[in-house]
């Protein structure tokens, strides 16, 4: 396997982090990218990692000094075109990883602006990509993270990005109809079309990685040491089912799925991610290639979730309930749902299944972090699909049900009651 | 039949004022909205109207005093959230017809820049309108203009916008698999996607038409006064295929055509685009349903159109050549092409087929503004696809086979000598 450059835009966000290491670690130049974009978001959203994560330079800093690996760490938007052409001019990368995007479906279901900024910055960012590659790296492979939710829920068996079409006696290969479910899933799938469109016109190689929900927070790189953890999140905009599932039995809260908890999705465990990724680069798309892989190892209903946390405490004798609240998204609660995902499986990837060590070691982070545990983040009303998020998300009332309120709850009151006081 | 108030979104494009003049002679309420940039981007380009218009203000006055009935004229653009939202507010519409979007594929492929305006421009416009629609306006009948464009060329039968799929023993009606031939036909795609969301989760009602290639530039409205014209465009930019062909057959010029020309489109008269809207206006999408009818009456490759033309100019003893060109365009010159368009016969279009009669009254138009026919226009190189534009399409350098050059051929080579001179 030779050595590549690679680019990874959106190094400081959850898996961008733990991808970037997971790469240098196996030998590849890392030039890590981002905004800093969703540091900003977290504070003009209240919220933050469970996980305290350090800042970039601290962290390049520290993987130097523990591995000997240089990560080439520069603040950057991809939503500056010149910025972005100047990148690719001066780096010549041989791929690159593309995970700088609004990546919150709630968050862009708050209003307007909020659709608006996640369509425009996800777009512009990829649009000012593709021209930066046409004109300066036409050969780089660029390896995207979409994701599994541009599908949607069809009664058919979900093909990887392509479907063989036999209509009227006639037959082709078209791009498989998709249904995304938020104005981020959508902008996903826009910038599928865009791509897919560069890789035709101008011989670009691209690969779609439409990725699963992801779990877990410890790759073998990570775990090295405290000072090299990703994120972690569970407020209602940025975490991720799981996530919220294992922080409230942590709290010995009851598990909250939304409406039946029929709604399917594929997951995968952040290892995979790091393999996946890693598999996509050292085996890219040829030119003029664009590929889609379906980037996940085991498909759950939410309810089947929910049931895998309660049990997983069940064994050490820890009584955990599930109750059902109202669907604030608008998607179907019992639906057929068989998604392909043999591509990377054929690459190489060795799934790590979720087991019960995998929610122990969730639920264990949970309670090590326990002091960092707002309960206003956890008990935040969810944006409504429908009405969207406006007014509620900023009121973010609390409702913990422990009877006698822990420091953090406490504290969330005190907050709530002074927030109210001054309206 | 009852009266509608109805927004033309882009009142002052080719198309918008023309079916303004037709809903108002049909009775319904009109406000028609425009932000002008087109005027503007004429000027940036260096096109024009070979017809030549008025101002918003004096048509709908000219309108007013031919015909007593009120176009409600606002300057606006709807990339203004606010004034979108006020506009909804205030007005209430039944219906919304929407043209107010950059509809130029080549200008969207001249570089990064352009690409860019041409998507956020055409995505938040149509954002800023679903979310109003959302708040204050639920019931009203979105009629968006979509493209035939959005479909591509696939090797199976174009349906109308759904397709039923069976695949691996199970079925359902899916949207049909789009491939989009530039940035501009991705924008329209990017806004079906974005439009068929709003219905699904917020229960609004749209018809998305997905037009053909559009001829011809009179309908009864139009042709009651000189000061009534719509535009004429028949630039590399601006300008479609037979707007072209008559140009260059009055001037005696050879009708070029990109590659092969087996390049098939569906295509329709001017007159049938206005009866198309309006019966999509009087027979309304229900609540949540988003529908999609193609909106076009004749299918021909692009090669039996430049034939048309030369024969309907034989008729009257004129030799009319064709010639080749390479195509700027990437795009299959030689393919399958069968789209149904049969949901706006079964509400009652009856179409204008593209006959010798049509043709002569196009040249007819071009000859008696033969005065305004910059040769500079007609003949500046195509935006490529592969390449951009940038380069070229500012320095437009003429090519004109004619031996004497016409007064406008002078001028224009003057102009480009002038241009040279201050390089």
């Amino acid at each position: 396997m030779s050595k590549k450059t690679v680019i990874v835009l959106g190094i400081d966000g959850y898996l961008g982090w733990a991808t970037a290491l997971h790469l240098s670690q196996a030998g590849h130049d890392v030039i890590g990218v981002d905004s800093l974009v969703r540091r900003r978001w977290d504070r003009e959203c209240g919220t933050q990692s469970l996980i305290p994560i350090k800042t970039m330079p601290q962290r390049v800093t520290l993987w130097r000094r523990l591995t000997g690996h240089r990560i080439d760490w520069r603040q950057m938007d991809l939503c500056d075109a010149r910025a972005v052409t100047e990148l690719i001019l001066k780096t010549q990368p041989d791929a690159l990883v593309h995970f700088a995007e609004q990546r919150s479906a709630p968050f862009s279901m708050i209003d307007l602006p909020h659709a608006t900024l996640t369509q425009v910055n996800n777009l512009v960012g990829t649009l000012n990509l593709l021209f930066a590659l046409r004109d300066h790296a036409p050969k780089a492979h660029l390896i995207k993270l979409g994701t599994m939710g541009e599908y949607g829920t069809p009664n058919i068996d979900i093909e990887e990005g392509f479907l063989t079409i036999t209509h009227n006696g006639r037959q082709d290969r078209l791009p498989f109809p998709m249904q995304p479910g938020s104005f981020y899933h959508l902008s996903k799938l826009h910038d599928s079309h865009n791509i897919q469109f560069a890789c035709r016109i101008w011989g670009l190689r691209a690969t779609d990685l439409h990725q699963g929900v992801v779990y877990g927070n410890h790759t073998d790189d990570v775990a090295m040491d405290p000072g090299l953890s990703t994120r972690f999140d569970y407020d209602a905009i940025w975490g991720t089912v799981l996530n919220r599932f294992c922080v409230q039995a942590a709290l010995g809260l009851p598990l909250t799925v939304y409406g039946k908890g029929g709604q399917t999705r594929g997951f995968l465990d952040i290892r995979d991610t790091v393999a996946c990724v890693r598999l996509a680069l050292e085996n890219p798309a040829t030119e003029g290639e664009y590929r889609v892989f379906n980037q996940f190892t085991e498909q759950f209903s939410v309810k089947t979730l929910a049931e895998k946390v309660r049990d997983a405490r069940a064994a050490h004798g820890l009584t955990t309930s599930i109750v059902h609240l109202p669907n604030p998204r608008v998607e179907r609660e019992e639906h057929y749902y068989n998604a392909k995902h043999q591509k990377l499986l054929d690459l190489g990837l060795q799934p790590h299944y979720l087991g019960d060590t995998l929610i122990e070691s969730v639920i264990d982070i949970v309670e090590r972090h326990a002091s960092r545990v707002d309960p206003v983040e956890l008990e935040q009303p969810n944006v409504d699909w429908r009405r969207g998020g406006t007014a509620n998300w900023r009121r973010r009332p609390v409702v913990v049900s422990s009877k006698t309120p822990s420091p953090t709850v406490a504290r969330a009151r005190e907050k709530e009651r002074r927030v109210a006081q001054t309206r």
